[in-house]
């Protein structure tokens, strides 16, 4: 066996000096509370509070960053999800390809959440797998492993969920009378792209969700400022838009219903579900103008790459591809008709790390109610991270920056990305301070800053 | 009180024996003359040498660097800019924002300026904003601070400035009889344009200026001709061209004049004015290919990003902002006509970094008139101009390269500016010797060229 | 007389600790039999056994990295290249300008040539150059550096060619009966542009070679098909495609009938080229999902950007220049068809760095088909080699890459390129255990593969 420990000094700098100072203002945030403005965590599953089954559940089948690089190893996805899967089985191959994890974040997350959360002492392996796995079993059904309980242990202070816009928030309601503090955040793209199937079906959750039609463009809006208002009440600060690029263009209200009722009438082209599209997202931006929920833009994603993958597993299932993404022109107008608005405010994120320098620290460095958000996703991981931290802080420095984003939908891996992100602003940090670019003071402030003020303020959080 | 110094290790490796190695190169170039090619100062103020009144109008309101950030933390620019700002009340804000610059080049250059060239020995602050204010004003009042003396305990052996065509280069003139090599370099950029609002004044004012009448486009370009001349005869070397993308295509002259007329008609299209702009470029280049006036190419930049404040403060007020930029493409016919050419020579620059290494370092590694220009704006910082040289010299080397360009508007700025690249070029020759893919004798030898032989070269200067 | 000494530490880390462990994973790699499963190494120049004749011709004429980078430093094209060159002047003329490759790879590449394989002991020079070319003209006629002589000595374990569908492949046939692993890989890029001058003559010399008239676009098919059976049967495992994008998009039959008659006649738009080209990528991946053909896809290079050099001294003089590139959506509908198919594989190469974490990565990290190729052409050189490896590996590990490639046209290059290459590797992976990121073990073992399973099984060696 191969021991599993977790080295205190993990992706700090190797030179000593700057080591030395990274673990000093790391041990300033290292037991901070964790603030998660935006993830994929199920609100359903925290208010039901029901053990996890065993470990193929909890760490394999809802993390597609584990199932995608499994598959792209030569294991079929039916091996690892749908209802026929042998979860024993699927632990097996999971441990069988563990080495192939080597030099990704997702390696070391799971090292974290195995060593840190479940006492796992020895690296999974095709000779430890079977046991492994009963080991896990027979502890998730501990209470202190239940939802909740990891919740407290974790230290998680604010926790923003992704949501439907007809969701009736029964779950958060269920967690704010218990004392959580776990806030919805509307993700409307459903209802932006009439082309899309499923796109009427939505329109009519959200009609009986709101109590407003939306067989109407209109009424569509309606029905969706409507929800804002209700999910503001149950906590929002902010919406999610996922959309494939970042243009919000408006269109005249006529031009608008023309399409979406060629949308009922499924004869909707590309084009003008495009335009719909973004006419769509520069009116969520007018509403927050409004209402001042914080937008998190996250653009640039080609969904469900593989349509075959999408026919037989859904979505989510680890084929969504990064595409080329621009900021500057695609949000030009609604950044002259809301750029320095009062309550408007917009975080944007991206795959595409060319944007970083080249649009959006510049944008966040003009815009009053521009932020930086964090690397996303793909980029979410040790040496992106300090690359994002390289590209953005000399134009904005630390505070048009959003703080740390987990996105994940692994409960047990928002305390390991929580350590990495803290980790590795402690690591550059400290180089700027060995390099004599900022003073040590300095340093230790703007950690702090990096995991509280800067996270509650950009999102606007209790 | 924090105190403000300079660390003389600062920007340099970590690593000791890289550090120490820097410091020896850095020793080599820290006191050599600076040669700035490309910049903003204004030769009008030089000429006239009249001192500064206070550190808001020799700091703040010029300096797009400071009052962008400050206006994306929160400032209203009216609070900052305009006829009616109050320059102790903008000192204060800027003295409350420091914060707001940590980890940014311009803390840096601040921070310099402020220690080198006035005596500061600590870090602004609310507390200390308005003693500040007072003793800079103070000094500002002494000869010692005046343009001219500045320029010249700044050690600067020569300066380009940037000019319209229609200048009459009279402080030019002034500053030459009394010794100063400052250079002329004609930006005919709203020339190019018909469709860019003040493009009928600008012809006007040219072809006073050049005796020539622009109500042609024969005109234009005979009157645009004469001036190349005239500024070649008072000392330019280069025209500036800051076009929003880098293509140049010619026109046959009767499609180039139709346009011009449309132009003067207010009827020109989108899809016109950007193919005669397009054209423009060119015909600077095969004029470029005849005089030998050297190209300096700015594009993909939006200019007024956000049209309110546009409309307010004018250009040049922060909102100027990156796009993707491409360079092998849109230059293939220029290169193509003019790549070989004797006389001509262009120098590409970017605030899209992706260029530097997919297109910029390519052109220049096969042309012998293409140079890589130093990063630029944004990509005027240390981490980028390392990433800059990192992603250059593997393909072209140093001699292709142009050396810095501050591009600055600050006076004070220029020692700053030139200070972090000659200590980054020894941190990045360093870590070459050390990695044994340099020799020390080399890495002194280019270092000393850098900021010597080749701008002097590239920029033909005198 | 400066020393010409390879330095045993270079391109390692600069800390101690990563740079003895750089030193130590190195030191297992070191002497491994080299695979090299992409290249431009002529088949008939190791089949007929020739000596070289000087060093201009073994190591300046055939190779476009030195002749691109002297030709930007001033030295004419027709001193270098063409039949009445004088190989002595030639020679004088790349010593002189010796110091122009300083921090670029050539120069690492040639010291190590020059050193290891020719014993040279002081780096040219204009003092040394005629007395360097006439030892090494001595040196040249000895039985041990004729080309198969230097075969063995370098170690390479295979070798594998790019070729023409219509080569009968003699050379290699005459190879392997000597006991050489050369293997042809397919490149039939002159095939798939109907536009391209000399088509016609493609099509003519393709029929001849295969026996199937080509002068319909399901002869050519056929045609095609017939020739990678050819290949197959004389080991080849891959095919190469180096057209200018990604996309593959399938066009009926009887519409790819009437471009091949377009392109007949000499009619064909360039709307219809593209089509063309993009439908016969299709084809070759479905070609390669039936016989297992590796598809190495190097796309994104316009070839020949400056047409006065191409007339006068054709195709690969150091003018083929990157593009912007993207893959997710160009090759969407090939992974759609065959992504997860059991005989399909795709390799995918660019010169646009920003692809790696953006797309090809990702693509990688999904489909068990794709692999993410090694850096290529401006990108195979030391921090190119790091920026890639920290771009994809947090997205794929390391059993998704592609192991080295050195695609190089110079012989006496390939252990040059390799062993800077397996530093760089020991080099990353030296910086992952000391940041506690690997353990030591993991990083020996990861060495070994990247030089040997990996390629192997990556490129379906033997």
């Amino acid at each position: 066996m191969t021991a599993l420990t977790l080295h205190p000094d993990r992706l700090f700098p190797v030179d000593p000096a700057a080591r030395d100072l990274a673990r000093s203002i790391h041990a300033g945030t290292r037991d901070s509370p964790i603030i998660s403005p935006h993830g994929h965590v199920s609100a359903r599953m925290l208010a039901d509070d029901e053990p996890f089954i065993n470990p193929t559940q909890l760490l394999i089948t809802p993390d597609h960053y584990v199932t995608r690089l499994l598959h792209a190893s030569g294991v079929e996805l039916r091996q690892l999800l749908g209802d026929d899967v042998d979860p024993r089985a699927a632990w097996r191959l999971f441990c069988d390809h563990w080495g192939r994890f080597l030099g990704t974040p997702v390696r070391l997350w799971l090292e974290h959440e195995l060593s840190s959360v479940f006492g796992v002492r020895e690296q999974p392996s095709a000779a430890n797998a079977d046991d492994l796995y009963d080991d896990l079993c027979a502890r998730l059904r501990l209470p202190e492993f239940r939802p909740r309980a990891l919740l407290d242990q974790f230290g998680i202070a604010v926790l923003a969920t992704t949501d439907d816009p007809a969701d009736d928030l029964a779950a958060h309601r269920t967690l704010n009378e218990a004392g959580y503090s776990v806030l919805p955040t509307m993700r409307a793209d459903a209802y932006t792209d009439p082309s899309l199937p499923g796109w009427q079906e939505a329109l009519g959750r959200l009609g009986r969700s709101s109590g407003v039609d939306c067989g109407s463009y209109a009424g569509l809006l309606a029905a969706l400022q409507a929800r804002r208002e209700y999910f503001r009440a149950q906590g929002a600060t902010a919406i999610d838009c996922g959309h494939v690029d970042a243009w919000a263009t408006p269109l005249s209200e006529s031009e608008a219903q023309r399409l979406h009722a060629d949308g009922l009438d499924g004869v909707i082209s590309v084009a003008g579900a495009t335009a719909y599209r973004r006419n769509m997202l520069y009116q969520f931006a007018a509403m927050s103008a409004e209402d001042g929920l914080v937008i998190q833009l996250h653009p640039g994603v080609l969904r469900n790459h593989h349509d075959p993958t999408r026919r037989r597993f859904g979505p989510d299932t680890g084929h969504d591809l990064p595409l080329a993404t621009s900021f500057t022109q695609p949000l030009r107008q609604v950044l002259n008709d809301f750029g320095t608005a009062a309550q408007f405010r917009i975080v944007l994120f991206t795959v595409d790390e060319t944007a970083f320098s080249r649009e959006i620290a510049p944008l966040a460095g003009f815009y009053p109610t521009v932020f930086a958000g964090a690397p996303w996703w793909f980029l979410d991981a040790p040496a992106a991270i300090l690359r994002h931290r390289a590209a953005v802080t000399e134009t904005i420095g630390f505070y048009k920056t959003s703080g740390f984003i987990d996105d994940t939908r692994g409960l047990c891996s928002i305390p390991a990305r929580h350590d990495m992100s803290r980790r590795l602003d402690a690591h550059y940090l400290a180089e700027l301070v060995v390099s004599h670019q900022l003073t040590e003071d300095d340093a230790h402030l703007i950690a702090g800053d990096l995991v509280s003020l800067i996270p509650r303020s950009t999102f606007r959080l209790p």
